[in-house]
């Protein structure tokens, strides 16, 4: 019988793994809080329970899988099996040779690791809207700005693990954006949900009036559904926040064509259920700037993967 | 004996053929600028017969070498052997098929072409400041702001033939500076040789007062030669545009660390004279976007094959 993938999403506050056919159909999934507030060992003891919990519901055992590929959100050198920062979220993994330390837990079982923008990437690339393309790039857009860049099949790691970190990219010098890396102007301070409650807040400043009742007291509860809704019950500070956040993916878009001319660029992230309107003026944006640059027109699709992009993701490491 | 490398450097003013060792050693060279205003088969007689004549010189025949390759500015595809436009110099290539035609009047001799920036980048990767890194982008700022990226010794050239092209990569969205590609805020705009005359009206008319007795009637001639006296002699408009310039290269660097995360960044062009200074601060503008963001440091090395990088380059393309 053919072998299955086990694939693990490590979340701040939700920690799942799956088994996954290779065609990419997902065979059993299970999800724990367990793990939330706990040190390294704990969560790797809890990876492993998991593992091994969702192999025994199959009647299965470590044996029957190719492997555990893993995708968390931070600072990872995928090749080492490191996870050097998770400051997003709580779990102190510093430095931690996480590779090493599940599979002593998990005896003669292949682990793998990545973050979760390039097991996003990789997923899409192999079970997604990038099938079939020798080169893509997955933005997305969510609570910050990540990405990751497949080419040839393969993700582009960088010296440091870093490559794809286009959220970081300057693209407006002279911003008064601050975002949490320290600089200003970064795609992501300009577009994401973290920089919401701040984008909101200098709209109102600037004298225009919220139709959602948001003041500047309860603008920390801004978010990526509250702008949606605002957009849709024509609030003019929603509208032209989702606005400038397309104008800003788009010009991102522009860069990753300039820098890596791709055949395909991907959109993703918890920013796209603004919908149609937002996806459309970020390719409309990118059209303007990209104007009769392309000899063939660089594609933006938006992610197949849906919410389990992140578990079929990790899975698809160990098939990279 | 060892086959020898032709490179052939196709510039709007210059055309230039050498011949190399397999290390990089140059052999002989000629240069002629009997190509200007030809129509493109005329012009590829020319290089063609200074190939001949180059090999004729040193009593070699077209079998004493491993084949030939071109670099020229422009829009490229290299796999293809394609020319796409040459819109920065005057000869009319247009969609046309030079690798085919090369060949044609070189039997039985391997003709390989990629763009200038391209070639070079190739040939820092191999013979000069990059040799030994596994990955390493190539930024050129001259008259206009260029960058080949080489990836584990290959070049990476994109969909379209344009993967690099970052001086057009938008970093300061909201400027009033017009590149030629028809954006605004491009890299290139607000740092390169060609926009010198602009940059220096600018301040001008702000008001600053010139100490090299450039007016607003004869700002045209401002150059980089021009722009590094005035730094010399203390000109505070010279010395403004080169940090700004600088900060710019520096920002551009930091976005190619967050894309690529290469092993290096090499600096060169003509704008790199402007000397210690200038590098200097663009280092610096770097190291305070990164901060603590890399685990081990991005090296920035400026160029080391000088005058003769983009023929060295070319000749590169026959060992990539």
């Amino acid at each position: 019988m053919e072998r299955l993938l086990c694939g693990v999403d490590i979340g701040g506050t939700k920690l799942s793994a799956a088994l996954f056919r290779s065609n990419g159909t997902m065979v059993a999934k299970e999800t724990t809080k367990e793990h939330v507030g706990k040190e390294p060992g704990e969560v790797l003891r809890v990876i492993a329970g998991l593992v091994r919990g969702l192999l025994d519901s199959e009647s299965l055992g470590l044996g029957d899988i190719e492997g555990v590929g893993v995708g968390i959100t931070g600072h990872v050198l995928g090749r080492e099996g490191l996870i050097i920062t998770t400051s997003n979220f709580k779990i102190p993994f510093l430095r931690y040779p996480f590779v090493e330390k599940l599979g002593a837990l998990l005896p003669g079982t292949r682990v793998l690791l990545d973050n979760d923008a390039n097991v996003q990437a990789l997923g899409e690339s192999m079970y997604g809207a990038g099938r079939g393309y020798g080169s893509m790039v997955f933005i997305t857009v969510s609570t910050g700005v990540g990405a990751g860049i497949v080419l040839g099949g393969k993700l582009l790691r960088g010296h440091n693990g870093t490559a794809g970190e286009i959220g970081h990219t300057v693209i407006d010098m002279r911003s008064t954006h601050k975002c949490t890396c320290g600089n200003y102007g970064c795609a992501m301070a300009l577009s994401s949900g973290l920089f919401l409650p701040e984008l909101y807040a200098e709209k109102l400043r600037a004298g225009m009036s919220s139709r959602i009742d948001i003041d500047e007291k309860d603008v920390g509860s801004m978010c990526g559904e509250l702008l949606a809704q605002g957009v849709s019950c024509g609030d003019l500070i929603s509208i032209e926040i989702m606005n400038d956040s397309a104008d800003v993916i788009g010009t991102l878009a522009f860069n990753v064509f300039q820098f890596l001319d791709p055949d395909l660029v991907v959109l993703g992230g918890g920013l796209l259920n603004l919908g149609d309107a937002y996806v459309k003026r970020i390719r409309s944006r990118f059209l303007d700037l990209s104007k009769d640059m392309m000899l063939e027109e660089m594609e933006i699709k938006t992610s197949e993967l849906g919410a389990d992009s992140g578990l079929l993701g990790a899975a698809s490491l160990l098939r990279e």
